[in-house]
C-alpha cells in the first residue's frame, strides 16, 4: 500500500519497501530496505544492503554507499541558503539553486533524528550519533554527536 | 496518490502537491508547493508562492507569510505544556489547551530538521538554520541556529 | 485513508487514527488517538487515553504508560549501536542486535522533534521539551530539554 515509485526509479535486486514512500529519479542498490514514509529525490544514490528507515528524507545530491545505516527521521539537505522563490519571485524549481554534494561512506550509521548540513563527507565507517546536526566532514571511523556534532571518537 | 484533503482546505490556485499529505481546515495561499507526508492542521494559513517541504508538520495558531521555505522535516507546535488529558481524564481535543500563535513573515527561511516552540514570531527575511529549536522571537533578517536556536548574524 | 494495520495489531476500544499510519505487532490501549504518518512496530505497547502526534515512531521495546503524549516527530530507537549490516554481511533484521527496552511513565509528555536514545526510562509525568536529545533517565515529575537533554526542573 502506498508505494509511489516514478518509472524513472533504478531498483537493485532484492530491494525491499513496506509502504508510503516516494521514490523519483534515483537509484537504490541491491538488498536495501526503505522504511515507511522515506522520500528520495531524483539524482539521489543509495548503495547496497543499506537500511534506510521510516520517516528519512534524502534529497538529489546525496550519494550513500553500501551497508550504510541511516535511522529514522534523519534530514539530508543540499542547499545552504534555501528559499522558496528566486530575484524574480517565481517558486524556485530543482536546478535553480547551487545543490551541494554529500557523500556518506560504506558502513557508516547515522543516528536516528538527525539533520545533515549540505556538501559534507561522512567518512566509511562512521557514526553519527542519534539527534545530531552534522555541520562539517566526519572522519573514517569517527564517532560524533551533539548540536552541532562534534567528534567524541576519533577515527582509527 | 495519497492526497488526504479536507471539504474546508482553501486551497489557493496552482497549488502543488504530490503525495500523502493531510490538510483540513487550511488555508493555502496561490502558487505555493507542499511536499510528501506533510500535515496542516485547522486554522493554519501558509501564504503564496510558499515550498513547504516534505515530513512537516503545520499546527493550528502557524500563520505563515508569503514567499516562505519551510524545510524538511519542520515541526510547529502551539502549546507550552501538551497533556494527553484534561483533569477529568478526557483525551484533550483542540480547543481543550491554549493554542499560542505562531507567525513567520515574508520571504522568511526555516531550515530543515528545525523544531518551533509555541508562540514565536519568525521576523520577515529572517533565517532558521537546519537542526534548530527555535524558542524566542526572531527579528526580521536575523539568522539564527542551534539548539537552543541563538541569533548568529543580526537583521538589517 | 491509508491505514496500514496488521492483523496481529492489538487495538483497544475506540482507538483513532485518521490516515497514513504503519502499525504492526504493537498493543495500543482503549481511547488512544494516533496521528498521521505515524509507525508503531511490532513489540511496542501504547497504554490508554494517549496521544501519539503525526510524525512519531515508536519502535520494538518501547513501552509507554497510560495517558502520555508524544508529540509531533517524536523518534524512538532501541539499539545503541545500530548497523546495517552483521558480521556476514547480511542485513540485520529484527532480533539481530540488543533490543534496549525504553519506559515512558504513566502522564508522562514528550514534546515535539524529540529524539529518546535507547534504553532509558522517562518517568511518570515528566516533562521533556520540545527538540530535545534525550539520553539518560528522566526522573518522575522532571522537567528536562536540550540536546542532551538535562534537568531543568527537579521532580516532585
Amino acid at each position: 500500500m502506498g508505494l509511489r515509485i516514478a518509472a524513472d526509479v533504478k531498483l537493485g535486486e532484492g530491494v525491499r519497501m513496506h509502504g508510503f514512500v516516494n521514490l523519483y529519479g534515483c537509484e537504490i542498490g541491491d538488498g536495501t530496505r526503505i522504511g515507511c514514509f522515506v522520500e528520495i529525490q531524483k539524482g539521489a544514490k543509495v548503495g547496497s544492503r543499506c537500511k534506510v528507515s521510516s520517516h528519512t528524507f534524502i534529497c538529489e545530491g546525496v550519494e550513500i554507499g553500501d551497508e550504510v545505516f541511516v535511522g529514522h527521521g534523519v534530514m539530508f539537505t543540499n542547499d545552504r541558503y534555501p528559499k522558496a522563490v528566486g530575484v524574480d519571485g517565481a517558486l524556485l524549481e530543482s536546478g535553480g539553486w547551487e545543490c551541494l554534494p554529500t557523500r556518506v561512506g560504506n558502513g557508516a550509521s547515522i543516528g536516528s533524528g538527525s539533520t545533515v548540513l549540505p556538501g559534507v563527507c561522512i567518512g566509511r565507517g562512521a557514526v553519527v550519533g542519534a539527534g545530531s546536526v552534522v555541520t562539517r566532514d566526519v572522519a573514517d571511523g569517527a564517532t560524533v554527536f551533539g548540536n552541532p556534532a562534534v567528534v567524541r571518537k576519533e577515527g582509527a
